[in-house]
């Protein structure tokens, strides 16, 4: 009895009932949520640490699919995070590419490599 | 002039695009991504660090603005990164739940806090 | 035939031994090395994730047992990254402990949680 | 009035009178600490995101000054969590380095990279 996500709100409402069913709303606060989350992303990070660039394309497909599921995982604690604090996933998404595309034009940012490199 | 952002398939296709015309597809490398993904969620895990789980509940507006752009950041990674490993984010969201699903059945799970805090 | 380790200085000889003697310098950029530290932290951060600070103080003796294990592979990865780096790994702590005395005089951060909790 | 650290030792009684001279043992729990170690770490993770492993090696002063910096952050809070959950960290590492000893013996290891890029 497979649940199907048609979108990211979607995916928030089945993460809530699945929090709730399991009394699990308990354990999310966002504190311990961020930290979910962080440890969740240092698994997809082990994956591609001794790898070079090209060998973080070409991965074996059993590989791949551990990936897919930490990338699934970190999907999952972000959308109960943004869900936990108010916060609209996509509309933060979108907020956040308008404040890039103003802060990067495309016609300084275009092959400006050493620009890229120092931004953090 | 804003770009408006439909659903999680529009994001990717608005990022690829973003990352194009700026000619960073060439430092877009899934191992890349994945360092960049992790620096943007440890800003998230920095503002709730030396909170308490029930300070952070109750962020200041301030605060919760910075959080919502470091989350619109988050996902931003996130969908770059599945983007380049070709990887359906929504489908790798749903194929976790179901596992997580099955392997946590609703009456086991119950109001279980002492399994809860042995599962990593 | 166990290794012992007399200080910091030793320790850092010791591992870059370890790693010449397999043939895994070639591995040790520190780009890669920051990531295997960030993994390893993040290994550290699962064990206290769903914990209150409360329990995060009376760890069952296995589980600290590991964590200490985790520690010790921060340590490690910490003590390559500065060495790769030509960083005294020691100096480093002084000079930055220096700076917060300079930052965080004694009379205004005493009892000033707030201040604190805003500190980043 | 410049502190003199000896060695790791040394440092963690320096770091131990610093925190109880501002009251901020309050905030040093294990959990935060870990946060803290891991947001740390992030902004070493940072500065390396975009490089290639050879320009990590490659570092300009001023950027170099900087990382010097954060590494300084992560062995004082990794000294702060080892004190606080009664691990001693040289033993740690040592224990560590050992058990890695046994685990890759050298005429295995050696110019092993297939293995080692499957090491996690």
């Amino acid at each position: 009895m497979s649940v199907e996500i048609q979108n990211l709100q979607d995916l928030i409402e089945k993460l809530r009932a699945f929090a709730e069913e399991r009394d699990w709303e308990q354990f999310h606060s966002p504190k311990n949520l961020s930290m979910a989350l962080s440890a969740e992303v240092a698994e997809i990070v082990e994956h591609f640490q001794w790898l070079t660039e090209e060998q973080s394309f070409e991965l074996a497909p059993d590989k791949l699919a551990k990936i897919k599921e930490e990338i699934g995982d970190v999907q999952i604690y972000l959308a109960r995070l943004a869900d936990k604090l108010g916060i609209n996933l996509l509309e933060a998404a979108q907020e956040k590419l308008n404040k890039n595309a103003a802060k990067y034009p495309i016609d300084k940012a275009k092959g400006n490599a050493k620009k890229y490199t120092e931004m953090e």
